[in-house]
């Protein structure tokens, strides 16, 4: 029963997130903006760059990053619960597409960037091949989290777009997963070949197949007992506990959380109880996805963005070409199928936020030295940018009359 | 972003342990039991003794512990908020009464019979005095917890017995917090003085009398700004930070986690938007009490109970003795105010589970080395034992025709 970490404590810390999140998303609102870009900067203010109360090592902080994640999960698991499985197929090859294209232009810019064209701070980097491989590898992602939620906000989740976004988000969950096998290979020494490649992505995808396949047919009659319990809230906490097993066995096969947690809601959206659960799981999610987003905000290094600091304005320039890159890459993905009808700068914008997928990548490539501190700081800010950059854009799309379709 | 424990490992012990607590839960009720005698029940069944699955160390335990620690937290809320503060005070004098007695007379039994009477597995002790004022404080604990569930399980918790109850665990919670400092003190070799205890009683008592006062006033003008946001989820959010803070608060200045969860539930009960937060707060609760009831089962070692057990058969026959003077103690507490008309049984039996409380005065005998291994287990065994047979109690007692009122 001895801790080296206070409850009292983290309850604390808990309180200020959650009371920080909900004032700074209501300032949000109140301009105009969706509320979880402010819980993002609730995050940026909690964070080490300003006041520090969010710890950021030891027990108390893998507390935190715990809840956050259960907060993530939850997110998607109610992203799940809310998805159209036939609605998500009419626009499969579209996400399909965007997702493709989206992945591959942000790494060929990154890459050749890096890799070809004269920048600062690249001086004393050992491999540059392999440094412009992770930078390239960083552009790709495409935080679900944060887009699912600004569409959730706007009240914009049953628009083709938004299925186009969500769709392309998890294929490009699971193409991530592909790369960052690729890249930490690579980071450790070791070479992936084309069957490790093709093994993690069968995995992955079939994964989502097979549990979706499955569960569609054995959860409906398993929830159709549980519901007959007389024990209170029963359905709600056999439901989270589906997401949570769903989404560790995800993880434990080389899948991730997230993915398991969208395929236990798309599941149960399958049962004859999902309103009830859908009502309440929201208030639970409601208490963890700020924990989340507070999280990726206080991620952020606010000193990264002072010209002042030590090679800040080299980082500065570097940074503001990626994140042009960053985000052009993912617009350019918005016109990827031109076959199918939608509005191609809302999906392109949808795309374009990083959010923690990115720190991922970013921290892989910086433990193996493979990226330095100005690199990687430069990586952090375009993370950065295109995470702030998104709430604000789909908002003022979604804003503007809907009557306009943009198609090509 | 390097973990000594794994989020998927953490997810798969929390569905377990809810699955667990409902399936056994469910057992309990279909068989006429409580169903949180299940959820203990499942706990003992996923601890060490049994399967081992719900870690006992490292950070996984602390991330369990804290996760049951939010559980009785939000239990105890949920209770404040179910909470008439004048019904409480019109039984106050019998709360007060029913507490008092309820600490001295275990105390009085647990000391005279380890300090005096000739038993098993006292041999080696180097202070028995020292040692038998360990024992007389385990006894004192009530787990308001515990019954506070039972009684809600049951659909009682409006009943004067309930409300005497309930006080009653309050007020114990708060002789527990003095007896705490001193037994603690003790243990350290620093003699706690009277003043020393009073300050200890000040603090716990004018912690709540001041934070009720205090928040009757402010919260209910605080929430009607709060109700008038726009954000999703804002007045759960809120009364969840408040809860959240407030009982951090009382643990950092002396007082205890429940107590000030206790007093968010009762300050927010005079809000104009009670019912939606209570509404609200329930399935949140849901998820996080079962964690905590199931935790204080998995810290039952089942090792104990064989006779086989080096020592076993003498820890056995100590821990009978303890238990029939621990039941005894709490059910006499029961006849303590004549002037209040009630049915003193049930109050009897609502004061006898040990819990968590027990658990924890144990736990500090055992470290300081006050405790053997033999005292410590048959302490435990008697916490096991009253925490187990109040929740059958109360709901035989209930199941009875409530026209029979048992008065002096």
């Amino acid at each position: 029963m001895i801790h080296d970490f206070s409850i009292p404590g983290i309850f604390l810390v808990l309180a200020a997130m959650l009371v920080a999140a909900k004032l700074l998303g209501e300032l949000a609102e109140r301009v105009g903006q969706p509320a979880v870009l402010g819980e993002l900067i609730a995050g940026v203010l909690l964070g080490g760059s300003v006041l520090g109360i969010v710890p950021t090592e030891g027990t108390g902080a893998e507390i935190i990053h715990l809840l956050a994640e259960l907060g993530v999960v939850l997110l998607l698991f109610e992203i799940g619960l809310e998805t159209d499985l036939k609605e998500m197929f009419r626009v499969g090859t579209a996400s399909l597409s965007v997702a493709a294209v989206g992945v591959a232009l942000p790494f060929a810019f990154g890459f050749a960037y890096w890799a070809y064209l004269p920048h600062a701070a690249s001086a004393g980097i050992p491999d540059l091949t392999m440094s412009a491989i992770f930078v390239g590898a960083t552009l790709t992602a495409t935080s679900v989290g944060i887009t699912a939620r600004v569409l959730s906000d706007l009240g914009q989740m049953h628009t083709p777009e938004a299925r186009i976004i969500i769709g392309a988000a998890i294929i490009d969950d699971i193409l991530g997963l592909v790369i960052l096998t690729v890249v930490s290979g690579m980071a450790a020494g070791v070479s992936v070949g084309p069957l490790g490649v093709l093994r993690v992505l069968a995995v992955a995808v079939g994964f989502l197949v097979i549990a979706v396949l499955v569960g569609r047919f054995v959860a409906p009659r398993l929830f159709d007992l549980v519901v007959r319990m007389r024990v209170r809230y029963v359905l709600l906490v056999f439901a989270i506990a589906f997401a949570l097993g769903l989404s560790a066995a995800a993880a434990i096969i080389g899948s991730a959380l997230i993915i398991g947690a969208f395929a236990a809601g798309v599941i149960l959206s399958g049962t004859n109880q999902f309103d009830t659960i859908e009502h309440e799981v929201r208030p639970v999610a409601s208490i963890f996805t700020p924990i989340f987003f507070v999280s990726v905000g206080a991620s952020v290094n606010l000193g990264l963005l002072n010209p002042a600091h030590e090679g800040g304005g080299g980082v500065l320039g570097v940074a503001a070409v990626l994140t042009v890159l960053a985000i052009v890459g993912k617009l350019a993905a918005g016109w990827a199928a031109p076959w199918v009808k939608f509005r191609r700068l809302v999906v392109g914008v949808g795309m374009v936020p990083r959010g923690e997928v990115g720190l991922i990548f970013a921290d892989i490539g910086r433990r193996a030295g493979v990226l330095n501190e100005a690199v990687f700081g430069a990586v952090l800010v375009t993370v950065m940018a295109t995470t702030f950059v998104a709430p604000p854009g789909l908002k003022l799309l979604f804003g503007r009359s809907s009557s306009r379709n943009e198609t090509a």
